[in-house]
C-alpha cells in the first residue's frame, strides 16, 4: 500500500487519513470529492490534493471509498473500467450486502475488501476530522481473502490504527447492523415521532432523562439513514418483527409476573454490553 | 405546615426532607420505615427518629408518603382509620389515577393531594439523598383545591425547595407519563430482551454507542417497575398502540421517501424537548 485514494473526503475519509499518517505512512493520500470538501480534506492535513476519479484509479492501490451508500454504489459500477491490477477498492459503508453485489458485478476478482467501521460522531465533514476516531473501535472487514496480499496489507494498517478487526459475511453484518443500530434508530426516531403527533401539550413539558436518552438518535437527519435503510430492509424488518414480538410479551402482561422476566432478560443483556473488554 | 412525617424513608423521601430543611422549615420531621432506613434516614440528617403509623397520624400535620406505589395503596387504607382533621396526606407516587381513587375511598374529603416529583436517581436510599434532587424539576400535583389552606400551605413549600409544579388531573398525568416515560422505559426493555435471545454472540459485540444509549433504562430493576405498570396498564396500552402504529409506518416504508416524514417530525419533536426552557 504505497499511495491512497479518499473517494468522499468527509468524517470517515479524513478521519481514516489522519488516522493512517499517525500511524507512519508517509506515501501520497490524495482526493476526490466535491470542491468545498477538498479545500476542507486539504485544510485538516487529511490528503494532499484533489483529483479526478480517473487520475485517482490510475495513480494509487488503495481506494477508501467514504461516501454515502448511493454513492458508493455509483463509484463502483465506475471504477469497473478504471481499477488497475494490484488495486484494492473498499468501502466504509454502513451496509455490506449490496455494495458486495455491486463490487462483484464491476470490479475483477480479489480486487474488493467490505469495510464497516463502527465509530461516527454528530459532526460531519473533515473540520472535524479525528486521527483516533477509530481507535479501540470494531472495524468489519467482509470477504477477506488471507491469500490476497492487498488485503493482508490493508488489514495490517487496520490494526496499526488501532482498531478492532473483525471478519464477517456480509450478510451477517448486515443482520448484526440491523439489530445493533438500524433497529435502536429507528425505536428512538418512533417514539420522538409518535409523541410529535399527540396532541397533549404535556408530553412536551412533562418528561424526565428517560425521554432525553431515547430520543437523542432521532436527532439524526433522515439523508444519512434513507440509504441504509433501503439497502438493508430486510434484515431491518426481521430485527422489527423479532422487537414486536417482545413488545407484545410486555403489552399482554403489563399486570401480571411474565413482565419481570422479560425485564430480568433485558437488564442482563444491558449489563453484559457494559462489562465486556 | 408544622410538622411533619416521611413514609418509607428512601431516596425520594429523604431528599424531600433535606430539601425542605434546606429551604428553612425547622418543625420536626419523623420517619415510619424499616429500621435500616430510619438508620440512614436519621444519619443522612433528613428525619429526627423514628416512629409507628399510629403515632405519626397523630402527631403531624403532613404525611408524605414515599414508598412504591403498592406501598401506598395500603398505607392510604391503612390511615383511613387515623388521619386527624386539619392533616394532609400526600404521596409521590409515579402514577396518579389508582391512588387518587384509593385516597378518596379511605380519607376524608379534602385531605389528600396526589404529587409526583420528576425526579430521581439510580441510586436508592437515605445514603444518596439530595436536598436539591428537586430543584428546577416538574412536580406535578393532582386535586388541587385552591381553597384550601393545607395545600396552598404545601403548594407552597414545594415552590419554595425549587420545584416547577404543575397541576393536572390523575387521568392527564397518568396518559402524559404512559407516553414520556413507561413507553420509553419498555422499548428499552424490549429492544434489550430482544437482542438477548438472538442466538447470535456478535450482537454483543458488534455495537456502537447508539445501543448504549438506548438500553440504559433497561437496566431499571423489575420491581420499581411492576406497580407503575400495573397502576397504569390502560394508558400504556394506548400509548403503545400509537408507537406501533409509527412503527409500521417506518417499516412499510423501508424502501420508500415516506420514512424521511417520519425522521423529520421524529427529529422536530427531539429538537424541541431539549430547546425548552
Amino acid at each position: 500500500m504505497r499511495s491512497i485514494a479518499i473517494i468522499g473526503v468527509g468524517l470517515i475519509g479524513s478521519s481514516f487519513a489522519l488516522a493512517l499518517r499517525k500511524a507512519g505512512f508517509n506515501g501520497p493520500i490524495i482526493g476526490v470529492s466535491s470542491e468545498r470538501s477538498i479545500e476542507a480534506g486539504i485544510k485538516a492535513g487529511a490528503i494532499d490534493r484533489g483529483v479526478t476519479l480517473e487520475i485517482a484509479a490510475l495513480d494509487c492501490d488503495l481506494i477508501y471509498l467514504s461516501q454515502p451508500i448511493e454513492q458508493i454504489l455509483v463509484t463502483l459500477q465506475l471504477l469497473g473500467g478504471l481499477v488497475k491490477p494490484g488495486c484494492l477498492v473498499t468501502d466504509a459503508g454502513s451496509t455490506k450486502k449490496m455494495i458486495a453485489a455491486k463490487a462483484a458485478e464491476h470490479l475483477p476478482p480479489a480486487s474488493f475488501l467490505g469495510g464497516h467501521p463502527m465509530a461516527g460522531k454528530e459532526t460531519r465533514g473533515a473540520e472535524t476530522a479525528d486521527a483516533d476516531l477509530f481507535r479501540n473501535r470494531p472495524y468489519i472487514i467482509t470477504g477477506f481473502d488471507s491469500t490476497n496480499p492487498q488485503t493482508v496489507d490493508f488489514r495490517c494498517w487496520l490494526h496499526a490504527i488501532g482498531t478492532d478487526v473483525i471478519e464477517m459475511t456480509p450478510e451477517q453484518h448486515d443482520q448484526t447492523v440491523a439489530l445493533t443500530s438500524h433497529l435502536p434508530q429507528l425505536l428512538s426516531t418512533a417514539l420522538a415521532a409518535t409523541l410529535a403527533s399527540e396532541q397533549s401539550h404535556a408530553v412536551s413539558t412533562i418528561f424526565g432523562p428517560a425521554l432525553i436518552d431515547m430520543t437523542r438518535l432521532a436527532l439524526s437527519p433522515a439523508d444519512v439513514w434513507m440509504s441504509v435503510l433501503e439497502t438493508n430492509s430486510n434484515a431491518i424488518k426481521k430485527a422489527l418483527d423479532a422487537f414486536e414480538k417482545t413488545l407484545m410479551r410486555l403489552r399482554d402482561n403489563l399486570e401480571c409476573g411474565e413482565v419481570a422476566h422479560v425485564f430480568e432478560e433485558g437488564r442482563r443483556f444491558a449489563s453484559k454490553i457494559r462489562t465486556l473488554p
